[in-house]
């Protein structure tokens, strides 16, 4: 790829604005998560911390990438803090019954920002393209995995029946196709983004399930 | 030891082979664990993949090795893959009761070759004897911990009182002690493959078990 | 910081003093928590390795510090052993019923201590305060969270409305506020380990606990 392009500034910026609203989402998934299980204000914090950052903390500790985007960017980590004191606030304020529904858009769009920025950064270290499509499923994945296992529950990704990770295999590979075609800088993140999302939302709409065992 | 007996062929073949074998075992025990706790494709997948290649994976990330053994190898990924759905296919098929006697032999075999080919890994890059060793007990023994962790389960490992790691444990000292005494290239991965799977062999038919604590 | 001070002998002598006492009061809680979960011989000695060293080994991942602690000092791995064989032993003789008030102390003390180590390395790295703080409770905490984990435990750090991790978070934030001031070397370290371990024998002497959810 031109290296040209991938140093331009948009692109770098488009990953960012990505991985702000992903990380949003998916934090709050963590405090929902660690809210159900009645867990303290510390649960609250490192559950939604791990759910917002680990998908992509594991990718870079395989990849061997360093530093982690927390790292270099410590407003997250200050974020996070900030998102996770105003929802224990706001819950003790009201009886607030979270619900699944509400959390599946910003969920859905979350799911194919992250993978979107994992199959980038693979590809950009000159990962093979299978492994590229595993660290952007990793990446969107991951975060809701070990926030499941911290609270000692299934994870939620592998248990439910529901295309979650599969949607992201699929805009995984289209990113990477995109980019054996030289299609434009911006094609692969935005067709893994919107086919990951729309499967989602699809899935969701028209109650997809996978296939359950017999019994 | 000598720079080129580690780089001969047929050191490299033989590693290749173990892995292979050892990787189709440790990946069913994953399909299996999966369908007993009723998991989606998805996460057969992903605790398949994680029971093959989670023991080997956390020791590189340990030892800071790259690139992980499924990255320069990635029709193993690809193996797996088609390993998980052929096996929902065939479960689907007829009704199949997974044996946990069925896993014991290739199982056993598996944390023998795990466990050497960790042993090797780590000796290769200088780090001390009781160091190695748990490498390979690491390698042969992680990939079912974190399988079980997924699973939402007491490790077996750690919770059946009967002995399995400390098998791995006894083949990795015996492995060490052969490198010590200048032992032909071919001895400590023998010796270490041989006795783990004998001694597993031996605890299965004996049925000899871990002492218990008092009530 | 003057490179003169960071090298002096005294200093690494008092970390590995400070390192030495925590990890014993850390092995030790793996030992409970695996006794109470009725592991055997191998999940004992796991979870106490893990208890002690996963804090530490996880922060050195997170920072790509190498080696490990553990790998420098190959003593403590046959220390963690023979407590484990020991307190195996001890407990077979007598019904020892591991009572969680006896481990206070110890704990709150390898709470602070750990919490120091932590936000030493990190910052010895040029990390940002609120990243050291976070290794440092990190190093603090993660041993006992794994611990849980691995015993499919909800993690204690994280439910038991008791402060824990907050108190590592005050000293650490103490520790790294010194740092700043140029306060003598020695400073740094003994207020952490005296205000975390101050906070979290009050926390318990004066029952504090953290704000809990409406039902």
């Amino acid at each position: 790829m031109d290296p040209y392009l991938l140093n331009a500034p948009w692109v770098n910026t488009l990953r960012l604005v990505l991985e702000v609203a992903a990380t949003v989402a998916f934090a709050l998934s963590g405090v929902m998560a660690a809210a159900r299980k009645r867990l303290d204000a510390v649960g609250v914090c490192v559950v939604a911390f791990v759910a917002a950052f680990g998908g992509g903390t594991l990718r870079d500790l395989l990849l061997d990438q360093r530093p982690f985007f927390w790292i270099r960017h410590t407003e997250f980590v200050w974020g996070i803090l900030a998102l996770c004191i105003g929802a224990m606030l706001f819950m003790r304020q009201r009886h607030f019954e979270p619900t699944e529904r509400a959390m599946l858009l910003p969920d859905a769009i979350g799911l194919g920002l992250f993978a979107a920025v994992g199959v980038d950064i693979a590809t950009a270290i000159g990962m093979p393209p299978i492994i590229s499509v595993m660290m952007g499923v990793t990446t969107g994945v991951f975060g809701g995995v070990l926030r499941d296992v911290l609270c000692n529950e299934v994870p939620q990704a592998f248990s439910d029946h529901r295309p979650y990770a599969l949607c992201a295999f699929a805009g995984g590979w289209a990113d990477v196709a995109l980019r054996q075609v030289q299609a434009p800088d911006w094609a692969p993140l935005v067709a893994c983004v919107v086919l990951t999302a729309g499967l989602r939302g699809l899935a969701v709409w028209r109650n997809w399930e996978l296939p359950a065992w017999r019994v």
